[in-house]
């Protein structure tokens, strides 16, 4: 290893209810990969698992900095969590005293936003959105080429009031929320209803086959041209145009990135949504999905 | 006039349909008044009228730069207007051949929204969001201590759509817009469509006696108990909460400043919308209201 050489490698890691995610990012590409479960016990044990981890891969792939994406709110460097133990928590704090280096801390979604800007077929946009259809609807902003923050909690794209009147209740307990129609979940729960008004559909059948639906199953359905299943879908766009115009009225972004399992539907999903949305939109489906989170993290401190 | 002093003052210009309004601010407050007539013959006349009056005022009040605010798109530098002949105008530049002297240029909601945040009782917010309820519902946002432009037509506020299903058509060509349900236009329509309702109410009394319903003649009724104008206040609020909702979602901010005409009653108008928001969202009145276009114009150089 020649140590006179300029590291430009950075680490990003991706903090996740189950796992712990680790990626050395150099030329703006993945150059090594590891993974270590989400020990939830404290935060000593936990931080102190990262930074084992941290040391190791500096041994294989140094690098010059760390970022951590984490799912929880960051408010004046204080990290607090639900799912993991963290409570006001000075995480880069922590983890700089242990491992000796610079480390950023960002929430989860806004790292993926960041990441698939940064990261997403190399171009880098000043103003985008990314959301994030899976159990509920989730995303990040870039604004004038920052995060967008707020006081910790801005981004959350999931909860803006779709639908005022005779909304659908939602569990952050507002009623009417974007999440409540067009989350990947949504879409499930849309089909499973269109299934039990339609017995004779071939939705209803493969519920009956399987004793649940699920999007693997509704697409199979779409695919084999069910028109339940169509016009299940139709609306489900529909919903999701009303939040993607939404957000384009609010930030005027150069684009609109889309990610989560759905996204893997690739024309079959962008092409439709497209012609809804018509011009002025520029809607894509983000490339990094997975990987967002990682990257975004490693270029925090950027 | 000690020449040797340094000047702190700017002149901030607030371009409208009608008027063109003039502001010298110096040491955070408005030292100086003017306002011509909007010339909407050619942007060279228009350009040429508003930089005489620049001349003119600089004789009276020596400032530093020039701010302009003004109700259309701002996008590389270049304007483009819809009620004034300004298209693809590169303003600054020309004012600044005209004055010899730095010039800024934004959209007017832009200007406001950043006045209120620098002006309104001194605190500086990172995180603003000021909706302006009016003929429609504007608006402007300040994040991470920037004005949110997007590629120029960021904070669109009025534009969310907040009612999916059956929503009401919108002049913009969407449906379901926040405009038509929270600005002050659509409470004075709910307060018609009330009284029609209700024929014995008091508010379909005054409508009688006044061919019209207009925003005085419906918060009469309501200081007057007017059961009808109470209910139709209640619903309104509703509508604007879901605004606001959306907007604390997405932005996080600090404070959400409301402005316009309605925010003249004061605690009659903020303390039930502060009862149905509840905790953790910081809605006040803004306080500069009419001048906080040429305030934020005049700093807009910040």
């Amino acid at each position: 290893m020649d140590k006179s050489k300029t590291i430009t490698a950075k680490l990003g890691i991706d903090v996740g209810g189950t796992d712990v995610k680790f990626a050395v990012i150099d030329n703006n590409a993945i150059v090594y990969r590891s993974k270590i479960p989400a020990n939830k016990e404290s935060v000593d044990a936990i931080l102190n698992e990262i930074c084992d981890e941290c040391k190791k891969i500096a041994k294989e792939y140094p690098y010059s900095s760390v970022g951590v994406g984490v799912p929880g709110i960051v408010y004046d460097g204080l990290l607090t969590t639900i799912n993991l133990p963290f409570k006001n928590t000075p995480v880069a704090k922590e983890m700089e005293a242990r491992i000796g280096m610079p480390v950023a801390v960002d929430n989860d979604a806004n790292c993926a936003a960041l990441g698939e800007v940064l990261g997403g077929g190399g171009k880098i946009y000043r103003n985008a959105v990314l959301i994030t259809l899976g159990t509920g609807v989730g995303g990040g902003v870039i604004a004038n080429g920052e995060i967008l923050r707020g006081r910790g909690c801005a981004g959350e794209l999931g909860h803006i009031i779709i639908q005022s009147e005779n909304g659908r209740k939602c569990t952050c307990g507002q009623t009417g929320c974007l999440e409540q129609y067009a989350s990947a979940k949504a879409l499930v729960r849309q089909a499973t209803e269109a299934a039990g008004e339609h017995p004779d559909s071939m939705l209803a059948q493969l519920y009956r086959e399987n004793g649940e639906l699920n999007g693997k199953l509704f697409f199979d359905a779409l695919h084999k041209n069910c028109p339940v299943a169509e016009a299940v879908f139709d609306k489900y766009l529909d919903w999701l145009c009303v939040g993607i115009k939404s957000f384009q009225m609010i930030f005027d972004p150069e684009v609109i990135l889309l990610a989560g399992g759905i996204t893997k539907q690739g024309d079959n999903f962008l092409k439709p949504l497209k012609a809804k949305l018509g011009e002025g939109i520029n809607v894509k489906i983000a490339t990094l999905q997975n990987d967002a989170g990682v990257f975004g993290a490693a270029n925090l401190s950027m």
